[in-house]
């Protein structure tokens, strides 16, 4: 038997399933495959040897399509990183014997950084210990976008689109008063500052957008911050602020880190929440007009409903690349995507080796940012404008989205 | 001539510009108006003549259309409330000779509570001083569906269908992890607990939904809160708890009063953020598992996107209602929904006297929570499932739906 197995892990993006589902369309077109498994909670559903008939879960166009339109991990998730094999062989023998008994050959790792680390230690463990029948690929998912060797990472798009479309509600809806008010809106994104940027999306219709777009790849200064609030403020009414939840001061504390310090993660970053109430708080004692933060919190992640027909096309073409690396005994790649035209907009699909990729991170280049640091270049909405393209044709049912359920 | 003056007030919804539209649609067909125009923030606009040609704005269906889909009053708002002219007569004053000067006959004032209250107290200075040619007409818009004698609000059953699909997905977001999680989710709803209770309608194509729903009508008590959550933590692994911002004590204290009770709003409402921050905190302390809060904050009310086709529907024929009224001399009236059939859903459009909804509120019906105190019953589902029905046609470009500016 030849038997595949797709997991998922890290954090859910409303694109991650149209990956399954794109490795699954692979894996049955391929007539290569016998079993097409899904292990529920990655890797660590893997060690549990919690597994899914995905073949039979999705045995119809129907289920194909409503998968595509179901946010978050559909196989369930997990933030479990393998160890280092050298000091810990245990995991990695482990899954081999897994692997062995339900006579697995090609593992798709769907996930970002740390999932990455994952695939690039099972495909060396595999080639150093002569595996030469297991072939583990890696398929990139990602809303921060901070995965490098690929021009941009599925998930993205869809969350780049909420974002888009949510600032330009809220600026229509700041500024129906003519009271000068501020409103703070902190969009997820520790260390790469690509959510953030796609804020200024909401101008692509004329409409005003965001004032002031703060990053957190450059120094975050808030005396500066504070000038040029006032500056809009002399200017219009209402002044609507994006930044990043990881702006950060020269020494690289986060704003945030002024009240919460208490929590780690379990990979050691360390917690970070409120940024934009910090500011809400300097701006009322500072400036003293009306102001209020927002935060998008997993909204700008699971938002299915306002998805990006483009980066969902794009995510499961990703599946599809990554079970044919699988498939051609390519383990140890990741499926990526290569911009081969801006306008028109045109991308390939490709491989890369996942240990390019695995623990990297790409931040957005400071040239991309406006030389006053509180916006994005041309440059960048170049960049992100076709990623939002496109609405999928989505299925109600009794007023909301119909999602489907694996498990 | 013969002219007509609309308006918007308070906070925005997602559907109080279909209310425009349908004033507008109604005039031009009824030929009895000469001009018909928009005031620019409200009341206070009336007040400083900052009229829009809105016929003119809106000379073609295009138009109207992308008005129905444009969130937040394109009119502009205000929290301005007219004084007791027994006191006070000059704004009164000053009003009609700012109509007569236009040769405004008719004006529609779009609000909720505290504008109806503006235009009772208009409709009782005409007929108590003998203006027998103006006549002021209310039209209902309130996320909150807090009026009385309507069986709904307006621009509710866009915030409903939010609610309900934002739920929807946040429950699968929330549920990928197979570690012990708590969810807070902070709903708006001072004092009615409508929107928090349309979050149950996340479940109707099957999903979990909220394991807990407190709406702010019956005592919050934090203990018995803290047992609920440790129970559903016992059957299973993810718990999302939606709650009003304005669940309190016994003493009517608010949760939030704890940690902000340094502003007030103008209309003497005590400034609330944070119930759910609160209850996070004490989650963490208490139990101790992972927990994190929500506020859905703007995203609820400016959610157009995502707006309900029945909502928008139905704001139209109360705008048309509204303008109907005006025009048969009944000044004084609130154009209303009345609900003359559940199953299948139908309603009627009519009018009540504006002095039985001014200043006056609709809470959720005890007998509508379940006797657990963190559900709802099947009758308030029965009450809120039509009104999320429909999803309109919206008009993207560029990625995100097309708003129109009237000013």
């Amino acid at each position: 038997m030849r038997n595949l197995l797709v997991a998922q892990s890290g954090g859910p993006t409303a694109a991650i399933n149209a990956t399954v589902a794109g490795v699954v369309s692979c894996a049955v077109l391929s007539g290569k495959v016998d079993h097409i498994y899904g292990a529920v909670n990655g890797i660590e559903g893997v060690l549990a040897e919690k597994f899914l008939d995905l073949g039979k879960k999705l045995d119809s166009a129907e289920k194909i399509s409503l998968l595509m339109q179901t946010p978050a991990a559909a196989l369930g998730s997990c933030r479990y990183k393998l160890g280092d094999p050298e000091e810990n062989k245990e995991d990695f023998e482990e899954i081999l014997q897994i692997f062995r008994r339900h006579e697995i050959r090609y593992f798709i790792y769907i996930g970002g950084n740390d999932s990455m680390d994952t695939v690039d230690k099972m495909s060396k463990y595999c080639k150093e210990n002569g595996v030469d029948d297991v072939f583990v690929v890696g398929a990139p998912k990602t809303i921060d976008n901070d995965l490098v060797e690929t021009d941009h990472c599925p998930g993205f798009g869809s969350a780049a689109k909420y974002l888009a479309a949510t600032f330009a509600e809220l600026e229509r809806d700041c500024h129906v008063y003519e009271k000068k008010a501020v409103t703070i809106v902190e969009v997820m994104g520790r260390n790469a500052g690509w959510l953030t940027a796609a804020s200024a999306l909401s101008r692509v219709n004329g409409g005003e957008g965001p004032s002031l777009i703060y990053l957190c790849e450059p120094v975050f200064d808030t005396e500066q911050f504070l000038k040029d609030v006032q500056e809009k403020l002399e200017q219009k009414d209402s002044v609507l602020v994006a930044i990043s939840e990881g702006i950060h001061d020269s020494e690289g504390r986060y704003v945030s880190e002024q009240v919460q310090s208490d929590a780690q993660d379990q990979f050691g970053h360390s917690y970070i929440a409120g940024s934009a109430k910090v500011l809400e708080e300097l701006v009322r004692d500072r400036i003293g007009c009306k102001v209020r933060s927002i935060e998008l919190n997993l909204m700008q992640r699971c938002a299915a409903h306002l998805a990006s027909a483009t980066d969902l096309e794009e995510s499961r073409m990703l599946g599809m690349k990554a079970c044919q690396c699988a498939l051609e005994k390519q383990g140890g790649q990741m499926a990526s995507i290569r911009r081969i035209s801006a306008d028109p907009y045109r991308v390939e699909y490709t491989s890369v080796p996942v240990s390019e990729v695995a623990n990297k991170e790409k931040k957005v280049p400071l040239s991309w940012i406006t030389e006053d640091g509180h916006d994005v270049t041309e440059e960048m909405m170049a960049y992100l404008r076709p990623l939002i393209l496109g609405e999928p044709a989505m299925q109600y049912e009794n007023g909301i989205p119909v999602h489907i359920e694996l498990y």
